[in-house]
């Protein structure tokens, strides 16, 4: 997966695989939305951070909160990030080690967050991360206060250079290991919803969030 | 996941939430064990790059390879990294937005890369590599070629500024929330091996790895 590129005119510092490359926004709203979390990328005192979060989308923006008591939410606004959400879907085992590969789709977004300022606007972006994940549940929960809000940073930013990157296929043995005598092929991973497992103050009868 | 720390010593400018935070080796070697996959932050130009790529450990070393043709492998070593890997174990729903969270397990090292040198070490870590993900797989594969293992990068880097990150709890709604009648609890969400999918040369009746 590390492996390296030729990239559109903005990514001239990382070089990408041709044929693994995709930039069509489609390919990459599909994989953001899929990814249940993300990486993000800070310099920090000239040093790289990687902090896992949950991010969110509507339309061409990426959202992620956190504490505003975090120094490194704190740190983000106006510095540049690089976000990175990559799914697994399978292992592809080939006839020999160096063919061996993985499956993958991923997505790298780099950009300039912003804190969103207001209240209100924290509120419907927060609105958005809750539905996104459980459609329906933010009107039945209980509403935020200003103080929560205020304790909440929520960051924002536009998905205008972004680039996917995945894979497909079976292994790619060459002509002359095929008869190799081992097992090859695909040995897919995905992610499983478990079953909800409601606390004890949760009343009897109570559905959980739909689709679990 | 983003909120913030109190770490040990030597991260001094990342703060962590101090009941999140684990740092025995035992806890950090185990979350690294069990992650399919990282993403390691690199500083470009200075700018932040994150790549995702799979991880392997041996003892107090970790290792990830790629192309050697990669611009990004190539200019890792020597330059600090920071690989960072996550597991998500269950969304947490709470009565109110602001006390929803999730329960996982994230690991990040920091270092500064060497790329091995020798091919007979790059391919004793080679094997450590496919027998962690498939034991016993290794000696039944067409063996590597000069040739493979020079297009071959690997990097290692000890295990020895990390810190691990989790959250293994149900959620934390406050006395007065605890009427507010909604479902509440964990949403587990797991990793699933699928069913091997042999390619159009494999024998029949060859075995996929064990456990597959």
């Amino acid at each position: 997966m590390t492996a390296a590129p030729t990239p559109p005119s903005r990514f001239t510092r990382v070089r990408r695989l041709p044929e693994r490359g995709a930039y069509d926004r489609a390919t990459i709203d599909a994989i953001l939305d899929a990814a249940p979390l993300c990486h993000i990328g800070h310099v920090i005192d000239g040093r790289p951070v990687v902090i896992p979060t949950i991010h969110w989308r509507v339309g061409d923006t990426l959202y992620w909160h956190g504490s505003s008591a975090s120094r490194m939410l704190e740190a983000t606004p106006g510095a540049e990030v690089c976000l990175t959400a990559t799914l697994l879907d399978a292992y592809v085992l080939a006839r020999s080690g160096f063919n061996h590969s993985v499956n993958y789709r991923s997505v790298m977004c780099f950009g300039r967050p912003r804190a969103l300022a207001e209240a209100a606007e924290k509120e419907a972006a927060l609105e958005h991360f809750i539905e996104h994940l459980f459609p329906g549940r933010w009107p039945s929960l209980r509403p935020p206060t200003a103080q929560e809000l205020k304790a909440t940073a929520v960051l924002s930013m536009p998905i205008d250079e972004a680039s996917a990157k995945l894979r497909t296929d079976g292994p790619h043995d060459p002509e002359a290991d095929l008869a190799w005598p081992v097992w090859a092929g695909l040995l897919p991973v995905f992610t499983m919803r478990g079953a909800p497992m409601p606390d004890a103050h949760t009343a009897p009868g109570t559905e959980p969030p739909q689709g679990w």
